[in-house]
């Protein structure tokens, strides 16, 4: 009877999860695919200047909220944290974009974002915003924009930034005060710092410093063997995926039923355990806290149900709480360590928005408990500050962030005693898994085959030079170009940047004129302003025409389209002068240069088109254009296979 | 009797301080002038390259600890956190010149940071450590450096100055562990966390928002009077300094005079207060504490003297303390403030090194509490967090930055429930100050004549282009080049770096080869292998006479000078091949190209050397090289004093 009671438990339990996931997933496999994941690479990589399609667009954020509540509420090992982040910078892309023209959402004082730089600092704030909301961390939320997101940082940014962050823990401190008395649910549970563990007395000895060291160090090749297999799941899941929708939600559904057996399954294993007769709360009956009853009598409570049936915040909470030294049997957590580790890799890579804080925090934290009951007495530590250590060396082992993480945890636990130690782990955690790969958002960056620029050249880069990677035919306009020949060249290729070339009668030469971009083209070509005969028309014909901000940059996929242009062939065969339009002062560099240091300029300017012009005169005036895709070690390889052992 | 005792103290008391300051400002005056100051305006325009002299030598390092020492002993409002900052860089400057060979201090293994990067980054952390230290606030120093200190940012400067203030914080943390029963004096004094407010309760309501956002708007303007009032009397005394060493002296007695005298005169105003019967430690008899008894009574306090003749760390531990609603009348606080305030402008520029920081935060502090006192029981909060929000109010209007301000603080209380209000009142002082006037190290650096890059171009320079801000005859070498020339050419101009132009017979048409540095030449020329004829000899010639390490940067004043070359007169009339020291890939702009964006790839890449290279061929192939001083404001609108009033 009672067995049959238990079944049905099981099967209600892992149903509402199958449906839950699966809503999720369906979500996200047939409306936006794009807001499967982290998304904390994606926005990396926007950042790095790489708009791939639809990283940010509204449906990518419809799915991104409410894929991510499926998510969590399916009792899925994952986090809601790098959703939040993404969901933050698909907000703020919205507003960048002036809003959705499409969902009749719209301002006109936000066409002041019109324009590169500016979307990509609001794009900033947006994912600062996003931490700082997750882990109630305005600071944490600024140094994670800094550290991790953004590739080009200046002064103001760190002031927008704080500035965003700033509101953000504002208006949430708000909410909390207003759903103090828990009319919100479980939101603002904890208050302001979700973890508090200032209570915990920090005195520690050199032994324990030791034991610390260690700690990082195993944490460290934990993590970066973690980077190692999800990586190696994801691509397994990747072929899976392309095989269409279906087959996305099916794996969604296995690895839901997965979890949902481990979840309920696992702790059958944990003995029961007698409540501590100081507490009163014990077991506890409400939906989140720290002893779960589950199949124990009365008066006892299961340690491994308490870990497993939570909130995965309540779990987080668990491990971390101090003055608890003997609530957890060493076989539980090492039994919970392994099936989150497990279950964390195995997850990731599923049609769900899915962060990777949580997980690697639980794991973290549960091996930290784990290391810090097996000291047990030959360690002074709290086991709840050694699962606190525990996180922040897995924190380090994966995403080897450090300054950020570390003022993230501040700020989840309020505990500044404890910062040197903490400090001490991420280093040492860092240190050791850098030597075997990267950090995991890196590696979804290369899998998923953005081209990221990195910060600095590769060493290979220094034995050649700009003109040896120029490819592909080059195709320049004239100062006043035949409008047939653009339109032929527009559709031709793909590029968005075109040289333009002064030649006689309008110089004494060839020379560069400059670069022209696409988008401007077609604008221009728009306006059908055309003349019968090759002459200067001069600016002041454009700006009658044109006011600056129909040269402003649109929201992705808005501006106007090659196939928008109506032009009939009379029209084809006039001239029109785009000098107006063109940028006088593209950035050059001679084909000699090192391509090493053109690579530094690309990167270090954010440029999107680099103009190399022959070293010798006598040769036309420009030799190519250099674009992201030439600096990319598969395209160079490609060119030089010889340097392939360099790497 | 009892008068002429205090008369005896007085002079006592003045004399100390007068002794004190003398022997500071002597020490400052004849050994190292370079010493005077915060020195966070020298660390900060060393680290957006301009390479000043003695900024960073070991005198100024000496000087500027035992000046600091002197002048913090000797009762001036000064602090010692921007000397800390000062002498943290000075060190890394000495450890990255491979320590000072003229005090036999070397090590070889520290030869790898003879480079203009790795020794920035080196010096980046000592700014970073010296904050560290000074604060006890680790992730606060880092900050600093990102913020204030460093103009180039990346990941890995992130983590190396992580790593640096990593290792101070359990450094610091050991020392205070074993200085703990009072064995090292005052060090140590309030653990790891030098106010701790966290005990505080914080609930605040819309109210008290209104009032904080008040306390930042009247910080911000009375933040901003600050700048412009140490800008004037910046200006008056370097007056005087410039008269010689004597009258540097002489100022700095009349100040340590002054403040003597306000030190001691001005608590007579006060009242004197009884004890409050449940503290077991009033009046305080130790160095340190927070109610001095001073002229009273038995039983009584003097509040004015408990803020006066105290540390400045207790000063502020006073006026952070909570729960101490009534320790201060209103009178008190207000003298205080008026004293310190005036004091603290009247002491920045003095001959003794002196930092900024708690001279603003003792003022702001006494004026966030005065406020909070006025306010009385119409605002909830505590007195000692309006003292807290009034120091963020005084730094936020004063030093303009926001991250590393706010962490800093954070990390002296301990207190992240406040940490939203701080964020706060930050934000609001910074915005009213920037309307006023600019932050007061840049205004120091402008004042001091330092040629500091800004990150942004000017507007007036996009209406300019590179050739027209060229100036000076070039001096160009020829690839092969006579020894004569080169000696002749480095003896007449200070120029640091020469293009080196290929002539026929050794290319078809004079073409730009490169760039070479005065120190690479000199080093070359010390060789003394030259040849009879022009003739190339190739790098393997150069590569048997030298290692890579001798063209290392050497330390500042330490490389080869030009007396140093012994070339007769028959090798004056020699060749040289200067191939081999030639950078062949020099940055190059086009002379049209925008000086805009040439200033901002002269900033980004952090050059010191940009080519500019003719737009039409058939001319020679360099128009002349832009340097930081081509880009500074002074130059250009002393060149095109038309652009003067769109500044």
């Amino acid at each position: 009877m009672l067995k049959e009671r238990y079944r049905e438990a099981f099967l209600a339990y892992a149903g509402c999860n199958l449906v839950l996931a699966a809503a999720a997933a369906a979500l996200c496999a047939y409306v936006a695919p794009a807001a499967a994941g982290s998304g904390i690479p994606e926005v990396k990589a926007y950042l790095n200047g790489v708009d791939a399609h639809s990283i940010l667009a509204p449906s990518t954020l419809f799915v991104k909220i409410f894929g991510s509540i499926g998510g969590v509420a399916a009792g899925f090992v994952l986090g809601k944290e790098g959703p939040m982040v993404h969901t933050g910078a698909c907000i703020a892309n919205l507003l960048g974009q002036g809003g959705s023209r499409k969902y009749h959402l719209t301002w006109t004082w936000l066409r002041y974002f019109k324009n590169d730089r500016d979307r990509r600092d609001l794009i900033t704030c947006g994912a600062a915003a996003g931490v700082a909301a997750a882990f109630r961390a305005p600071v944490g939320g600024v140094l994670f924009a800094l550290e991790e997101a953004a590739s080009w940082w200046r002064s103001a940014l760190l002031w927008r930034t704080f500035f965003t962050t700033a509101v953000v823990a504002v208006t949430l401190r708000a909410f909390i005060e207003y759903c103090r008395s828990g009319k919100c649910g479980l939101f603002g549970e904890g208050g302001l710092i979700m973890f508090d563990l200032s209570s915990t007395a920090t005195s520690y000895r050199t032994p324990d410093l030791i034991a610390v060291i260690v700690l990082g160090v195993i944490g460290g090749i934990f993590g970066s063997l973690y980077n190692f297999l999800v990586d190696k799941v994801l691509r397994t899941y990747s072929i899976i995926n392309e095989k269409g929708a279906p087959f996305k939600i099916l794996l969604t559904v296995t690895i839901s039923l997965l979890t949902s057996c481990c979840s309920y399954g696992l702790p059958w294993l944990a003995k029961c355990t007698r409540c501590p007769l100081d507490l009163d709360q014990c077991p506890t009956i409400g939906r989140s806290g720290n002893f779960k009853n589950f199949q124990c009598p009365p008066g006892h409570y299961n340690d491994l149900a308490s870990l497993f049936l939570n909130t995965n915040d309540d779990a987080i909470r668990n491990l971390f709480s101090s003055g608890t030294d003997n609530e957890f049997y060493i076989s539980t957590l090492f039994v919970f360590f392994a099936a989150i580790y497990f279950l964390g890799i195995v997850t990731y890579g599923i049609a769900v928005p899915s962060g990777l804080f949580i997980p690697v925090i639980l794991a973290g934290a549960s091996y930290g408990r784990l290391v810090g009951t097996i000291l047990g007495p030959m360690c002074a530590l709290d086991k709840g500050l050694f699962a606190l250590l525990g996180a922040a060396s897995f924190l380090g082992g994966t995403m080897r962030m450090t300054v950020s993480v570390c003022v993230i945890l501040l700020e989840l636990t309020n505990d500044l005693l404890m910062l040197p130690l903490v400090m001490l782990v991420l280093l040492v955690s860092k240190t050791v898994a850098d030597s075997f790969n990267r950090g995991v958002y890196d590696q979804i960056v290369t899998m998923k085959g953005l081209p990221y620029m990195e910060a600095h050249a590769e060493p290979y880069m220094r034995n050649l030079v700009a003109g040896d990677v120029v490819s592909g035919p080059l195709i320049t306009f004239s100062g006043v170009e035949k409008v047939g020949n653009i339109v032929h060249a527009l559709r031709l290729t793909g590029h968005n940047g075109f040289p333009v070339v002064d030649e006689p009668p309008f110089s004494d030469a060839p020379e560069l004129c400059g670069l022209v971009l696409r988008s401007h083209l077609l604008v221009l070509l728009k306006g059908r302003r055309f003349t019968k005969d090759r002459v200067l028309t001069g600016p002041a014909e454009v700006f009658r025409r044109f006011g600056a901000f129909d040269f402003a940059k649109a929201g992705s996929g808005k501006g106007v389209k090659l196939q928008d242009l109506d032009i009939n062939g009379e029209e084809m065969e006039m001239y029109v002068d785009i000098h107006p339009i063109t940028n006088r002062s593209p950035y050059t560099v001679v084909e000699t240069m090192s391509l090493a240091k053109a690579a530094v300029l690309f990167r270090e300017l954010g440029l999107r088109h680099l103009c190399v012009v022959p070293k010798t005169p006598g040769r036309p005036p420009i030799v190519g254009i250099l674009t992201r895709h030439d600096f990319m070690p598969e395209h160079i390889l490609g060119l030089f296979p010889q340097f392939k052992h360099h790497m």
